[in-house]
């Protein structure tokens, strides 16, 4: 008699890879009650949001049922799921549950935004649960490339549903706790309606390597330098971070960390008791008297980001330090699609310095933090669940974990953002707009304000501002006045453009009726047509342009 | 008691993959005569070139020049070895030389700027020379990723430099002339003073493959599809375009070209006598009644570009023709840097409609064109040259191939774009200033005009335009007005920005001195300081300002 349903609705990061954002719901038909699992964000791009500074999922679907939410979950303290927690946490009001460094993680977030600490609640990992409304979640650990990654238990009255997060199978993850197939099979022990599941690496074929098999490769690679070692990680991948600290001192070299999220995350994870044979470090100014052989420097920036340590390095020197002939920089990371341009800028700049550039190719000094095919194969079959709803990728990657679990008869499902799947039924049941909202400075801007796709025209067509001015009986005074910005100065014939487009358009006001001069409306339309035109004569491009009249009174 | 010297001088193409431009001369200092090697383009992007339609190496020096100049030599005819002969042309006057294949490219874009075909010359493969001032040059037939590509022999007073342009090394490349080993003995025979040798793929540790291991597994997988297969690769690798439509036809399927250079590269390909083997294709009309299991297409845009058929068809139709599910997408190329977003966005875009995407991660349905490292070494080891002048490609390549040349013992001298070489002495004897040209709509535009960075600060910043009237005794009349271009609408408290940047100038003009009031200047940077201030305050970004200031006389 139960007219109770389970539901899955991915509001960021199914159909994408960033900005996570998944909610659970169980009641009856739009009187559910509402978990949501990660507040991640994503980065902008120059060709899709220029001056953008943060992506966020567009929550106000959650919003608009805030007194149905019981409860926030963060599963890892990636930026792509707690990176929203501060600026979004409002919307939802909500307290937030995270194990021990991610909640550390959160907390610094929430205070920058001047919310209490008090927000974020730590929580054991499982068989401790949280009981929200009718949900009782609990953080089972799981590797991954950041401490204390956890898939969520969520038990409801309809049943177990299992959400690996982010995750990989890895026995011997160094910092962390390695994967227990026991502790997984107990999960899964009582029966689970659906997991939701981790999609990034579905197609790298072949098993997924430890992060043990890093240690050893980047120990010899340090012993054989004769000069200095530069090597540079996500900050958050800690495991990697102590990896490659500790091959440094085998190595016979000091430890300097340059970089505000490198020292930022090594400060949580002591505070958090997960690092606490991190090896002695010395600061920049001392490692100024080092010498270079007996250095190593740990620095951010591994995605070519421009103001991060590794660009700064690159761009001469950071914090008095400074690279030259004979030393190595190494890239203990994978290049993210799309950074590598920025990417490749650095490793030219290092190149000139007469610095080796060592990078991901040879596969020996990296491993992703995610389960590859074979390993999400494992991780069905651990769980067995009745349905499979991948998350955590592009379309591609959703559709093709579809595929795999088809390929071991477990039905999958494919729900990208918005998509509400009634998880009893396996079926989407509604489909809610969903979107983007940019953080522009301080400004929350939507994805379809046009702001954005404002900026992309300057920067694609550059921009005139025409100026006239128009005294009581709506004659023009003199002609109109034209500003270029990012626009050629000169056209056909090396003719001053604006003077052609003054001309053109003083030319044109005068032979106006009288009747176009009085209004504004068409007046306007009319001198941005006519610029335009004249300026695609001149140079071949339309630029954008403002046109402002003033009138005498 | 000879005072000439031959100078090697690199004006694009060395420091970076693109916009090809190398520069021989001989005779006494300041006085050699020229020639020019390859006048390519590269392609812009958002991040650093957002607007701009083509990229040309500044060339500057040749213009000053232009007297000395005795012939242009094209190696082969991809875009960043030719394509801007039109364009650049008539800045040099000299005549170009260039094998039938890529005469016939050339000669079309002389054409369509419209200058005589008759500055373009056919020339036979070596021994069949140009004699040119002091230079004879010959093209000798070498292996690479489009028809009749060459290595030009180039002979002077001062001895023999061997240019090899793009090439791999494969025995049998399906279209185009098996690399000869034997012939390049003969080459080098007479010995070679410079090796001027390509370097992208230095990087890549295991010998090349040939373009004949392709061929099978296309077919297999054309074989093994249940619908319609769409395959993209570079136009101009006619090699490839001819394996794909010959594995079609053995799969059973007709052929249909889709993309206004595929047509034209294969048009250029039947003129010119390179291809007389392609199969019959069918009409995007006829292909819309072929059963979809019995039909290819093949289409340009493997590099996701936005007006490409392939990204046509991703986002519905292209010439009535659209994709379902049970079609399969091949990528027959790999995604170049920078160009990762686009391909992806098509894959997902393909993936939405339910088509299988195959790119090549498996390493079956691509190979390079350019040698790989192993391959390097035997061009070095047969040419077996005095030194080792690495081109084509980024600092990293350059150094990395000069390392490699070292490790046989053949000297190798690292020279960017603008570094003159006196290839006698082996040594870098002048650096010339260089850069590049953006086209622009039909504009030239420096690199460094400030017209690119305008944009992309409006592209990051937004823009406000600023009007304000003064009356005959410098007073103002009313207010200034704002406009915003790629700005949010409201600031703090959600008040309207426009109106708060009102009234904050507003007020600044209230307050302001006379002789403030007197000066244009002072008063535009004032208000400009003001507005971007008052804005930042707001919303937390500075963005562009012009001002325009008008006043009544």
């Amino acid at each position: 008699m139960s007219s109770e349903r389970l539901i899955y609705l991915p509001l960021g990061g199914a159909g994408e890879i960033g900005m996570n954002c998944y909610v659970y719901g169980y009641g009856k038909p739009d009187e559910e009650r509402l978990i949501v699992v990660d507040l991640g964000v994503t980065f902008p791009d120059m060709d899709t949001t220029p001056g953008v500074d943060l992506i966020f999922p567009d929550i106000s679907w959650l919003e608009a049922r805030k007194d149905r939410i019981e409860a926030i979950f963060i599963t890892h303290a990636h930026e792509d799921h707690v990176g929203a927690v501060g600026h979004l946490w409002e919307k939802l009001g909500a307290p937030i549950h995270a194990r021990a460094f991610t909640a550390n993680i959160a907390r610094r977030k929430m205070d920058e935004h001047g919310y209490s600490e008090q927000s974020v609640r730590t929580v054991e990992a499982w068989p401790e649960a949280v009981t929200a409304g009718p949900f009782t979640v609990g953080f089972v650990p799981i590797s991954h490339s950041i401490p204390e990654s956890s898939g969520l238990v969520i038990d409801t009255p309809a049943g177990r549903v299992v959400h690996t997060g982010d995750f990989k199978i890895d026995e011997t993850p160094g910092v962390g706790e390695p994967f227990d197939r026991t502790l997984w099979a107990q999960v899964a022990e009582p029966g689970v309606k659906a997991l939701v599941c981790d999609s990034t690496n579905v197609f790298s074929d072949h098993p997924g390597r430890s992060e043990a098999s890093v240690g050893p490769e980047i120990e010899k690679l340090m012993k054989a330098q004769p000069g200095m070692v530069v090597a540079t990680t996500f900050a958050s991948n800690i495991s990697r971070v102590r990896t490659i600290a500790q091959a440094a001192v085998a190595a016979g070299r000091s430890v300097c960390l340059l970089g505000r999220a490198m020292r930022r995350m090594i400060e949580a994870a002591v505070e958090t008791g997960i690092l606490d044979d991190f090896p002695k470090v010395v600061s920049p100014e001392d490692a100024k008297s080092i010498p270079r052989e007996n250095l190593l420097l740990l620095v951010t920036g591994s995605q070519g980001e421009r103001r991060a340590a590794s660009a700064q390095l690159a761009n001469g020197k950071y914090m008095g330090l400074r690279l030259k002939e004979g030393d190595t920089f190494l890239f203990s990371s994978k290049t993210i699609p799309g950074n590598e341009r920025g990417v490749i800028r650095i490793m030219n700049q290092f190149s000139e310095m007469g610095v080796d550039v060592i990078d991901d190719s040879s596969g020996l000094y990296h491993v992703s933090g995610h389960a590859n095919r074979p390993d999400l194969k494992t991780m069905h079959e651990i769980c067995h669940p009745e349905k499979v709803i991948p998350m955590h990728g592009e379309h591609r990657h959703l559709r093709e974990h579809v595929k795999l679990a088809g390929e071991n008869d477990y039905p999958g499902v494919l729900a990208v953002n918005g998509t509400m799947v009634d998880i009893g039924a396996g079926q989407p049941v509604e489909f809610i707009e969903t979107g983007r909202v940019y953080l522009d400075g301080r400004a929350h801007v939507g994805q379809f304000d046009g702001i954005i796709r404002d900026r992309i025209r300057m920067a694609l067509n550059g921009h005139v501002t025409v100026t006239l001015i128009l005294d009581e009986e709506n004659e023009p005074l003199g002609d109109p006045w034209c500003e270029l910005m990012g626009l050629p100065e000169t056209g056909r014939n090396n003719a001053d453009l604006v003077e052609t487009l003054e001309n053109a358009l003083g030319g044109w006001l005068q032979r106006a009726d009288a009747k176009v001069l009085r209004d504004d409306e068409t007046l306007e339309k009319d001198l941005r047509i006519l610029c335009r035109r004249t300026t695609e004569n001149e140079i071949g491009k339309k630029p954008e342009v403002t046109v402002v009249i003033s009138r005498l009174s």
